[in-house]
């Protein structure tokens, strides 16, 4: 329950599995971009990692709070975590994350709202 | 549910309140390590940011995953959010986060667990 002495937290996070994938860094940073663009958030500090052999995670501090992307090209698997502490509705980030890729390249995408 | 197909992934947010608060930027980066150390997990990339007029918001890559860390000094509270695709369990980060904080300044602790 939020009250006057709690911020205002909109965490939601997506498990999306696609059904190939792309694992190029472009890739993933076009897709974290079209959610950030979409959700209008102010990116104010980047950091990525590659990691080996496979996987990608980008983090973002946002003037909102945080972004952090995760992939498992092996297991065709994007993890996304937003952390916002200005509004914004859930169907604004399903919808955000449905946009990012391809309609055919998306087998399932599960999202999940954290409430406190 | 998990499956042969899907990363393993334990995701733990925690709210806590405190008493009073220390604002300055070492008080929470060594929250955080007593976090990472006691989880002993590996840090890979780091970045931070100090926001106007207060708060501070640290994000670091992980070999497991993130860790992010807001602080609203103005109102007390720190959101901590987890993401770790190598087993930790819920108690682990419970108690990880609760020797963290000195014992009489806290004021609650909510812990949330994220599952697909």
């Amino acid at each position: 329950m939020t009250n006057q002495s709690t911020p205002t937290i909109n965490h939601y996070v997506a498990l999306i599995k696609l059904k190939s994938f792309d694992e190029s860094l472009v890739f993933i940073e076009d897709v974290t971009q079209e959610i950030i663009n979409y959700l209008d958030l102010k990116v104010v500090k980047k950091t990525s990692h590659l990691f080996s052999p496979k996987g990608v995670t980008l983090a973002y501090i946002l003037s909102e709070s945080h972004l952090v992307i995760h992939t498992w090209p092996e297991l065709t698997t994007v993890h996304i975590d937003l952390v916002t502490c200005s509004y914004r509705g859930i169907e604004e980030f399903k919808t955000s994350v449905n946009s990012a890729f391809s309609e055919e390249d998306i087998e399932s995408i599960e999202i999940k709202s954290v409430d406190f």
